[in-house]
This record gives C-alpha cells, sequence and structure tokens, in this order.
C-alpha cells in the first residue's frame, strides 16, 4: 500500500471515532499491529485489504454508542463501503473489506470466511486478552458504570445479582476466559497462550481482595451493630 | 451504633451515589470493611463516628462529577453535616464526622488529625492498592475517556503526550505505585503490602504486551507502506 492511501484511510478512521477508552486508536493500531504479525505466518494474505479492514473495522462503534441496537461490525462494514467506493477503490476489494469488517465480532455469530477476515478476527479478540484486554473491559465497564461484581446483603461476592449479569466477574468468566481457545489461527491462538496467565492472575487477585475484606469486615459490621 | 441509625445513613448514602463503577455502593462498603479491621489495631475508636464517617465519605462525589472544581471531599463534609444536624445528631459528633469526611480525600493537601479521619484516609487509600485499585482507576479512566497510554510516531509507548499526562500509565506511576508508603497506621500499611505485587505484575505485563506488539508490528507495517 502506498503511504497517501494509508494516510488517506488513517485519517477517517480517527474522524470516526468516539470518546472511548477501549477502541480508540491504540485499539486500532494494536489490532493492526497484530494483526500483521498473525499474517508474517500465513501464505497468500492480501495485505491491502487486510491493512484496510484493520483500519476501519471500529468506524461503526459510534454509531452502536448512540443505538445500542445498531450492529458496529454491520454499520462500520456499509460506513468502510461506502468511503472506499467514494474514494475509487475497485468493487473486489470494496466486498472483501466490509466482508472482513462485518464478521470481525465476536458476538454477532458472523463466521470470517477469507484468511484476511479470519486474521482481523484474531488480531480483535487477541485485544482482549491478557493484561490489555482485562484493562478495556474496565475501562469499558467504567464508560457504562457497570459494577465489578455484585455483594449480596450475606457478604456472598457474586458475578450476578438475579437476572442481572451485567458486572467484570460476569464479564471476565462469561467471555475473557474461555476466549483463549476461540482463535482462527494457530499464530493468533499462540499469542493468545502467552497473555493468558496475567489476566488470570489479575481476576483471582482482585477476587481474593474483595472477598477477603468483605468477609473480615461484614463480621466487624455486624458486632458493631448488634452490640450496641 | 443501632440498626435503624445505621439503615438511616446507608439508605442516604445510596441516594447520594452517582453512575459511577470505581465509587459505588461497593467501594462504600469496602471502605467501611477496611476501616473496621484496620481499627481492630488501634485503641480508642470511636465505632460510631468511624462508621459514619465512612458511609458518607463520598457522598460529595456526584458534585464533583458535575463540577471538576468541586472537590469532593470538602462538598461530601458539608452534605454529611446538614444531613447530620436535621437528623438530631449531637454537634460534637457532628463536627468529627465532617472532619474526618473533608480530610480523606489524598490530593487536597488536608492533613486527617484524628484516629477516625487517619483510619478513613487508609481504608480509602486501600481501594487504590493491589488489584482492586487497578480495576477501579481503570473503571475511571474508562468513565473519562481517558488513554490508556500514549504511542508516538516513533512507536514508543509512553504515560505522557506533551503537557498531557491524562493516561492510565501516568496514573499508575504517578499515584498507584506510590501509595504503599503513604499509610497513617501500620495496618493498613501491612494490608496495602500485601495487595503490592499484584498491581505491579498486572502494570507490567500490560506494558510488556503493548510494547510488544507495538515493536513488532510497527516495524511491519512500515515494510508494507514502503515496499509497495
Amino acid at each position: 500500500m502506498d503511504k497517501e492511501t494509508y494516510e488517506i484511510l488513517d485519517t477517517y478512521m480517527q474522524a470516526c471515532m468516539a470518546a472511548d477508552t477501549a477502541h480508540d486508536k491504540n485499539h486500532i493500531y494494536r489490532v493492526l499491529y497484530a494483526a500483521l504479525t498473525i499474517a508474517e505466518h500465513e501464505a497468500l494474505v492480501d495485505y491491502d485489504c487486510l491493512i484496510t479492514a484493520c483500519l476501519l473495522h471500529d468506524i461503526g462503534r459510534k454509531e452502536q454508542f448512540e443505538n445500542p441496537h445498531v450492529c458496529h461490525a454491520k454499520a462500520g462494514a456499509k460506513k468502510a463501503g461506502t468511503f472506499l467506493r467514494e474514494h475509487g477503490f475497485p468493487e473486489p476489494f470494496v466486498s472483501h473489506v466490509s466482508d472482513c469488517i462485518r464478521t470481525h465480532r465476536f458476538r454477532a455469530g458472523q463466521i470470517p470466511e477469507s484468511i484476511e477476515a479470519k486474521i482481523l478476527f484474531d488480531a480483535d479478540k487477541l485485544d482482549v486478552t491478557g493484561a490489555i484486554g482485562i484493562a478495556r473491559t474496565l475501562a469499558y465497564k467504567g464508560q457504562h458504570a457497570t459494577p465489578l461484581y455484585f455483594c449480596g446483603t450475606d457478604g456472598n461476592i457474586s458475578e450476578e445479582d438475579g437476572d442481572n449479569t451485567n458486572s467484570f466477574f460476569h464479564e471476565y468468566n462469561f467471555k475473557l476466559e474461555g476466549m483463549y481457545d476461540r482463535f482462527y489461527t494457530q499464530a493468533g491462538k499462540e499469542m493468545a497462550a502467552i497473555r493468558k496467565k496475567a489476566a488470570a492472575d489479575f481476576y483471582h487477585s482482585m477476587l481474593t481482595e474483595v472477598q477477603d475484606i468483605t468477609k473480615k469486615g461484614s463480621c466487624l459490621l455486624d458486632k458493631q451493630i448488634q452490640t450496641e
């Protein structure tokens, strides 16, 4: 890809960014860098398509943030198609990039087909692994004022409160912990595996800290409230 | 403290809470539990004052969130004073609780004087240590759409960008890492020391992950942009 084309795509990506710690331009570059690292281990990669899809993969985030019913992958694929056509990119390239963006989302159930789509999917998922995955998840929880966990009246720490499963602890156990087996490429899987311990150690440290102080402190509080 | 009084204070605290992952009711209870745990190691603690100050210590957060020039410790001390006087608490008690709340803030430069004020300060600071401290800081950064770090055009990862030091990496190095020596009570210091490794391990894992992928990927990107 020539430098001018890269800068056009990069400028458009930055113009589309919402104020969002977990999905800012640093995330986009980490995904791009991870994708290029994974691509080294794959044959016949269309690098122009891969770089373009990585740069534009989250340009639909603002639309999803404003209306949670919008899927940012679908919205982003559509926006990318419109932008690339307006800038004279050829039709097969535009469709290929749009398909990569449409299928990069974990929750959307769309299957990445091409090697470029699989690499984007894996590179994006890699940014949910390890310490960086923990950091982004916590930033996202803070952005949405979601609790880290729930604490029952009995002092028990839980990842859910009745039907409400919207906590960091639930996100870790439901999504982050099981992410490591869900890679399409061998390189992506191996890069994720290296990061697994940092995430698990953090979660277990946090759980222990919270459980210990709650167990001890709630007993002491009971004594203070009952005895006076 | 009788149960009815506790419930009046708890209900008022919950009514004052803003939508804020880092300063939600779980934070208030962790601070209360930590304070009672620290208090076990201190003589002549006024538990009614300590419990009241812990429950109400962050009731000025909403005011600070709406206007960042407001100090939540000062605003909270004032609100607590008004609430406690309205509910018939005696004047020396009201002043004591207000003083504890006014001096609990790390950045405000107000010195906690009484043992109850020192315990509240330490219990609140304990919630910035360890994995829970990392989690709350990241949630706060996400709430304010602050970047995790800055990345220069040379691919170097930095905690600041010119005069802008508003990143998670800066917050860790500037505040969190040095917190462990800043406790008034021996018990608070010892509880914090146990948590130190989890926070340091997380920060260094995250830094390594980000540096590694950026270093490798930015070299690969340079090759793709320059060679075509």
